[in-house]
Protein backbone atom coordinates (compact mmCIF):
# COMPACT_ATOMS: atom_id res chain seq x y z
CA UNK A 1 0.00 0.00 0.00
CA UNK A 2 1.02 3.53 -1.19
CA UNK A 3 0.19 6.64 -1.63
CA UNK A 4 1.73 8.84 -4.36
CA UNK A 5 3.95 11.52 -4.11
CA UNK A 6 1.15 14.17 -4.87
CA UNK A 7 -0.53 13.70 -1.82
CA UNK A 8 2.68 15.10 0.37
CA UNK A 9 2.87 17.94 -2.72
CA UNK A 10 -0.48 18.26 -2.44
CA UNK A 11 -1.09 19.20 0.97
CA UNK A 12 2.24 21.65 1.19
CA UNK A 13 0.98 23.55 -1.59
CA UNK A 14 -2.72 23.37 0.33
CA UNK A 15 -1.34 24.90 3.61
CA UNK A 16 1.05 27.44 1.81
CA UNK A 17 -1.68 28.77 -0.38
CA UNK A 18 -3.64 28.96 3.24
CA UNK A 19 -0.72 31.81 4.24
CA UNK A 20 -1.82 34.01 0.90
CA UNK A 21 -3.37 37.45 1.97
CA UNK A 22 -6.52 37.62 0.88
CA UNK A 23 -6.46 38.97 -2.39
CA UNK A 24 -3.34 36.32 -3.54
CA UNK A 25 -2.11 34.09 -6.00
CA UNK A 26 0.15 31.70 -6.55
CA UNK A 27 1.10 30.20 -9.86
CA UNK A 28 1.59 26.97 -10.38
CA UNK A 29 5.62 27.40 -11.54
CA UNK A 30 6.21 29.35 -8.17
CA UNK A 31 4.65 26.41 -6.02
CA UNK A 32 6.98 23.97 -7.89
CA UNK A 33 9.97 25.69 -7.16
CA UNK A 34 9.23 26.70 -3.53
CA UNK A 35 8.66 22.55 -3.20
CA UNK A 36 11.32 21.31 -5.34
CA UNK A 37 8.93 19.63 -7.40
CA UNK A 38 7.95 18.99 -11.46
CA UNK A 39 6.22 21.79 -12.23
CA UNK A 40 4.11 19.51 -14.60
CA UNK A 41 3.42 16.53 -12.17
CA UNK A 42 2.48 19.21 -9.83
CA UNK A 43 -0.15 21.03 -12.55
CA UNK A 44 -1.88 17.79 -12.39
CA UNK A 45 -2.82 17.83 -8.59
CA UNK A 46 -3.41 21.59 -8.83
CA UNK A 47 -6.32 20.56 -11.53
CA UNK A 48 -7.34 17.46 -9.16
CA UNK A 49 -7.40 19.94 -6.28
CA UNK A 50 -9.29 22.38 -8.07
CA UNK A 51 -11.97 19.82 -9.44
CA UNK A 52 -12.56 18.69 -5.72
CA UNK A 53 -13.09 22.85 -5.49
CA UNK A 54 -10.29 22.54 -2.60
CA UNK A 55 -8.12 25.43 -5.11
CA UNK A 56 -8.99 27.70 -7.26
CA UNK A 57 -7.88 28.32 -10.38
CA UNK A 58 -7.87 31.67 -11.98
CA UNK A 59 -6.26 31.41 -15.57
CA UNK A 60 -4.39 34.01 -17.37
CA UNK A 61 -1.31 35.30 -17.42
CA UNK A 62 -1.46 36.90 -14.18
CA UNK A 63 -3.40 33.97 -12.69
CA UNK A 64 -2.37 31.00 -10.40
CA UNK A 65 -3.86 30.11 -7.75
CA UNK A 66 -5.90 30.26 -4.30
CA UNK A 67 -7.78 28.44 -1.54
CA UNK A 68 -11.24 27.94 -2.70
CA UNK A 69 -12.32 27.37 1.09
CA UNK A 70 -11.03 28.56 4.02
CA UNK A 71 -8.32 26.58 5.26
CA UNK A 72 -10.89 25.09 8.42
CA UNK A 73 -13.06 24.14 6.64
CA UNK A 74 -9.96 21.54 4.39
CA UNK A 75 -9.23 18.31 6.01
CA UNK A 76 -6.49 16.35 5.35
CA UNK A 77 -9.18 13.50 4.56
CA UNK A 78 -10.31 15.89 1.55
CA UNK A 79 -7.05 16.60 -0.09
CA UNK A 80 -5.98 12.94 0.12
CA UNK A 81 -9.39 11.51 -1.14
CA UNK A 82 -9.02 14.19 -4.32
CA UNK A 83 -5.34 13.11 -4.93
CA UNK A 84 -6.18 8.95 -4.76
CA UNK A 85 -9.25 9.45 -5.30
CA UNK A 86 -12.19 8.50 -3.31
CA UNK A 87 -12.20 4.59 -3.15
CA UNK A 88 -11.47 2.31 -0.31
CA UNK A 89 -8.06 1.22 -0.41
CA UNK A 90 -8.83 -2.61 -0.23
CA UNK A 91 -11.43 -3.83 -2.93
CA UNK A 92 -13.45 -6.80 -2.39
CA UNK A 93 -13.24 -8.78 -5.43
CA UNK A 94 -15.69 -11.47 -4.06
CA UNK A 95 -13.24 -14.47 -4.26
CA UNK A 96 -15.53 -15.69 -1.67
CA UNK A 97 -18.13 -16.40 -4.34
CA UNK A 98 -15.24 -18.48 -6.61
CA UNK A 99 -14.12 -21.34 -7.21
CA UNK A 100 -16.44 -25.36 -7.14
CA UNK A 101 -19.42 -26.08 -5.46
CA UNK A 102 -20.04 -22.38 -4.82
CA UNK A 103 -22.64 -21.52 -2.03
CA UNK A 104 -26.10 -20.46 -2.83
CA UNK A 105 -26.26 -16.94 -3.94
CA UNK A 106 -28.17 -15.65 -1.05
CA UNK A 107 -25.51 -16.86 1.76
CA UNK A 108 -23.42 -13.38 -0.08
CA UNK A 109 -26.16 -10.61 0.93
CA UNK A 110 -24.22 -9.86 3.94
CA UNK A 111 -20.64 -8.32 3.14
CA UNK A 112 -17.68 -10.63 3.68
CA UNK A 113 -16.38 -10.39 7.13
CA UNK A 114 -12.91 -9.69 5.49
CA UNK A 115 -14.36 -6.85 3.71
CA UNK A 116 -15.89 -5.63 7.08
CA UNK A 117 -12.68 -5.45 8.48
CA UNK A 118 -10.28 -3.97 6.11
CA UNK A 119 -13.05 -1.45 5.60
CA UNK A 120 -13.47 -0.63 9.05
CA UNK A 121 -9.96 0.06 9.18
CA UNK A 122 -9.93 2.58 6.44
CA UNK A 123 -13.13 4.20 8.74
CA UNK A 124 -10.50 4.87 11.28
CA UNK A 125 -7.54 6.03 8.66
CA UNK A 126 -10.11 8.53 7.73
CA UNK A 127 -11.62 9.76 10.60
CA UNK A 128 -8.40 10.62 12.30
CA UNK A 129 -7.67 12.53 8.73
CA UNK A 130 -10.85 14.27 8.85
CA UNK A 131 -10.13 15.38 12.10
CA UNK A 132 -7.48 18.21 11.17
CA UNK A 133 -7.68 21.02 8.91
CA UNK A 134 -5.17 23.19 7.15
CA UNK A 135 -5.95 25.31 9.69
CA UNK A 136 -4.74 23.18 12.58
CA UNK A 137 -1.34 22.28 10.62
CA UNK A 138 -0.92 25.95 10.08
CA UNK A 139 -1.31 26.81 13.58
CA UNK A 140 0.87 24.10 14.82
CA UNK A 141 3.45 25.22 12.23
CA UNK A 142 2.96 29.22 14.01
CA UNK A 143 3.71 27.49 17.31
CA UNK A 144 6.40 25.82 15.96
CA UNK A 145 8.33 28.66 14.74
CA UNK A 146 9.75 30.26 17.89
CA UNK A 147 12.21 32.12 15.48
CA UNK A 148 9.91 33.17 12.77
CA UNK A 149 12.27 31.97 9.99
CA UNK A 150 9.26 29.97 8.25
CA UNK A 151 7.33 33.05 8.10
CA UNK A 152 10.27 34.70 6.83
CA UNK A 153 10.78 32.75 4.47
CA UNK A 154 7.28 32.16 3.08
CA UNK A 155 6.73 36.43 3.36
CA UNK A 156 10.02 36.45 0.92
CA UNK A 157 8.66 33.96 -1.75
CA UNK A 158 4.76 35.81 -1.84
CA UNK A 159 7.21 39.13 -2.12
CA UNK A 160 8.95 37.55 -5.05
CA UNK A 161 6.27 35.06 -6.41
CA UNK A 162 2.51 36.41 -5.61
CA UNK A 163 0.01 37.52 -7.95
CA UNK A 164 -3.02 39.57 -6.99
CA UNK A 165 -6.40 38.40 -7.77
CA UNK A 166 -8.94 40.99 -9.03
CA UNK A 167 -11.91 39.62 -10.62
CA UNK B 1 -3.99 3.89 -2.45
CA UNK B 2 -4.76 0.43 -3.73
CA UNK B 3 -4.14 -2.54 -1.92
CA UNK B 4 -3.30 -5.36 -3.80
CA UNK B 5 -5.16 -8.11 -5.09
CA UNK B 6 -2.88 -10.45 -2.74
CA UNK B 7 -3.87 -9.43 0.82
CA UNK B 8 -7.68 -10.68 -0.41
CA UNK B 9 -6.41 -13.94 -1.23
CA UNK B 10 -3.97 -14.26 1.28
CA UNK B 11 -6.90 -13.44 4.48
CA UNK B 12 -9.03 -16.19 2.81
CA UNK B 13 -5.88 -18.63 2.65
CA UNK B 14 -4.52 -18.33 6.10
CA UNK B 15 -8.53 -18.54 6.88
CA UNK B 16 -9.06 -21.46 5.56
CA UNK B 17 -5.57 -23.13 6.13
CA UNK B 18 -6.79 -22.53 10.06
CA UNK B 19 -10.17 -24.85 9.43
CA UNK B 20 -7.86 -27.69 8.46
CA UNK B 21 -7.34 -30.66 10.93
CA UNK B 22 -3.71 -30.48 12.55
CA UNK B 23 -2.26 -33.31 10.28
CA UNK B 24 -3.75 -31.41 7.51
CA UNK B 25 -1.50 -29.80 4.16
CA UNK B 26 -3.31 -27.78 1.26
CA UNK B 27 -1.33 -27.95 -2.08
CA UNK B 28 -1.33 -24.18 -3.21
CA UNK B 29 -3.11 -26.11 -6.47
CA UNK B 30 -5.68 -26.48 -4.34
CA UNK B 31 -6.14 -23.07 -2.78
CA UNK B 32 -5.80 -21.31 -6.11
CA UNK B 33 -8.87 -23.44 -7.87
CA UNK B 34 -10.94 -22.82 -4.26
CA UNK B 35 -10.57 -19.22 -4.35
CA UNK B 36 -10.63 -19.38 -8.21
CA UNK B 37 -7.25 -17.45 -8.28
CA UNK B 38 -4.37 -17.74 -10.51
CA UNK B 39 -1.97 -20.37 -8.66
CA UNK B 40 1.45 -18.68 -9.90
CA UNK B 41 0.29 -15.49 -8.45
CA UNK B 42 -1.34 -17.26 -5.42
CA UNK B 43 2.14 -19.48 -4.31
CA UNK B 44 4.14 -15.61 -4.00
CA UNK B 45 1.60 -14.81 -2.05
CA UNK B 46 1.83 -17.70 -0.21
CA UNK B 47 5.89 -17.68 -0.35
CA UNK B 48 5.56 -14.44 1.31
CA UNK B 49 3.36 -15.87 3.99
CA UNK B 50 6.42 -18.28 4.76
CA UNK B 51 8.99 -15.77 4.64
CA UNK B 52 6.88 -13.96 7.55
CA UNK B 53 6.29 -17.18 9.58
CA UNK B 54 2.26 -17.09 9.45
CA UNK B 55 2.33 -20.26 7.23
CA UNK B 56 4.93 -23.40 7.04
CA UNK B 57 5.96 -24.65 3.69
CA UNK B 58 5.85 -28.55 3.81
CA UNK B 59 8.01 -28.99 0.04
CA UNK B 60 7.87 -32.46 -2.12
CA UNK B 61 5.30 -34.08 -4.12
CA UNK B 62 2.79 -34.95 -1.09
CA UNK B 63 3.41 -31.43 0.58
CA UNK B 64 1.29 -28.01 1.01
CA UNK B 65 0.65 -25.56 3.41
CA UNK B 66 -0.68 -25.14 6.68
CA UNK B 67 -0.17 -22.89 9.54
CA UNK B 68 2.59 -21.92 11.37
CA UNK B 69 1.07 -20.25 14.43
CA UNK B 70 -2.14 -20.73 15.96
CA UNK B 71 -5.14 -18.49 14.26
CA UNK B 72 -5.04 -17.18 17.60
CA UNK B 73 -1.90 -15.86 16.88
CA UNK B 74 -2.60 -14.21 13.47
CA UNK B 75 -3.89 -10.89 13.09
CA UNK B 76 -5.19 -9.29 9.38
CA UNK B 77 -2.19 -7.03 10.55
CA UNK B 78 0.17 -9.67 10.45
CA UNK B 79 -1.47 -10.91 7.02
CA UNK B 80 -1.27 -7.07 5.51
CA UNK B 81 2.13 -6.00 6.59
CA UNK B 82 3.75 -9.51 5.15
CA UNK B 83 1.69 -9.40 2.07
CA UNK B 84 2.33 -5.07 1.02
CA UNK B 85 5.66 -4.27 3.57
CA UNK B 86 6.18 -2.83 6.52
CA UNK B 87 6.56 0.80 4.98
CA UNK B 88 3.96 2.96 5.51
CA UNK B 89 1.84 4.33 3.31
CA UNK B 90 2.67 8.06 3.01
CA UNK B 91 6.66 8.50 2.90
CA UNK B 92 7.50 11.77 3.35
CA UNK B 93 9.94 13.09 0.75
CA UNK B 94 10.82 15.88 3.28
CA UNK B 95 9.60 18.35 0.43
CA UNK B 96 9.37 21.12 2.85
CA UNK B 97 13.47 20.91 2.79
CA UNK B 98 13.52 21.99 -0.41
CA UNK B 99 13.33 24.95 -2.90
CA UNK B 100 15.01 28.05 -2.81
CA UNK B 101 16.69 29.91 0.69
CA UNK B 102 15.90 26.34 2.89
CA UNK B 103 15.80 27.10 6.70
CA UNK B 104 18.59 26.18 8.46
CA UNK B 105 18.74 22.20 9.40
CA UNK B 106 18.17 22.69 12.77
CA UNK B 107 14.54 23.36 11.67
CA UNK B 108 14.06 19.70 10.50
CA UNK B 109 14.95 18.12 13.78
CA UNK B 110 11.37 17.36 14.66
CA UNK B 111 9.25 15.68 11.51
CA UNK B 112 6.69 17.33 9.59
CA UNK B 113 3.38 17.84 11.09
CA UNK B 114 1.78 16.59 7.37
CA UNK B 115 3.47 13.29 8.71
CA UNK B 116 2.87 13.04 11.88
CA UNK B 117 -0.57 13.19 10.73
CA UNK B 118 -0.10 10.55 8.16
CA UNK B 119 1.33 8.48 10.39
CA UNK B 120 -1.09 8.55 12.98
CA UNK B 121 -3.67 7.98 10.92
CA UNK B 122 -1.97 4.97 9.44
CA UNK B 123 -1.23 3.73 13.10
CA UNK B 124 -5.25 4.02 13.72
CA UNK B 125 -5.50 1.89 10.73
CA UNK B 126 -2.72 -0.85 12.12
CA UNK B 127 -4.75 -0.95 15.27
CA UNK B 128 -7.70 -2.00 14.20
CA UNK B 129 -6.14 -4.91 12.13
CA UNK B 130 -4.24 -6.02 14.80
CA UNK B 131 -7.44 -6.39 16.72
CA UNK B 132 -8.84 -8.96 14.64
CA UNK B 133 -6.99 -12.81 14.40
CA UNK B 134 -8.14 -15.51 11.78
CA UNK B 135 -9.35 -17.09 15.15
CA UNK B 136 -11.98 -14.53 15.46
CA UNK B 137 -12.91 -14.03 11.70
CA UNK B 138 -12.99 -18.30 11.77
CA UNK B 139 -15.80 -17.95 14.94
CA UNK B 140 -17.63 -15.09 13.18
CA UNK B 141 -17.71 -17.14 10.16
CA UNK B 142 -19.25 -19.87 12.61
CA UNK B 143 -21.98 -17.77 14.01
CA UNK B 144 -23.05 -16.87 10.46
CA UNK B 145 -22.86 -20.54 8.97
CA UNK B 146 -26.31 -21.48 10.20
CA UNK B 147 -27.00 -24.11 8.12
CA UNK B 148 -23.84 -25.38 7.51
CA UNK B 149 -23.47 -24.83 4.45
CA UNK B 150 -19.80 -23.15 4.55
CA UNK B 151 -18.64 -25.64 6.56
CA UNK B 152 -20.09 -28.73 4.32
CA UNK B 153 -18.18 -26.65 1.62
CA UNK B 154 -15.07 -26.48 3.23
CA UNK B 155 -14.89 -30.05 4.42
CA UNK B 156 -15.87 -31.27 0.98
CA UNK B 157 -12.60 -29.42 -0.42
CA UNK B 158 -10.86 -31.01 2.30
CA UNK B 159 -11.96 -34.65 1.45
CA UNK B 160 -11.12 -33.85 -2.19
CA UNK B 161 -7.23 -31.52 -1.48
CA UNK B 162 -5.70 -32.03 1.84
CA UNK B 163 -2.59 -34.32 2.46
CA UNK B 164 -1.52 -35.36 5.71
CA UNK B 165 1.47 -33.71 7.13
CA UNK B 166 4.16 -36.59 8.46
CA UNK B 167 6.76 -34.76 9.91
Amino acid sequence: MKLGDGVEQAIHCVAILAALPKDGLLPAAALAEFHGVSTSYLLKHLQTLSRAELVQSVPGPTGGYRLARAPEDITLLDIVLAVEGPEPAFRCKEIRQRGPNPLPGYMFKAPCQINRVMLRAEKAYREELRQVTIADLAAQVRTDDTEGLIEARGCAFFDAAMRHYAP
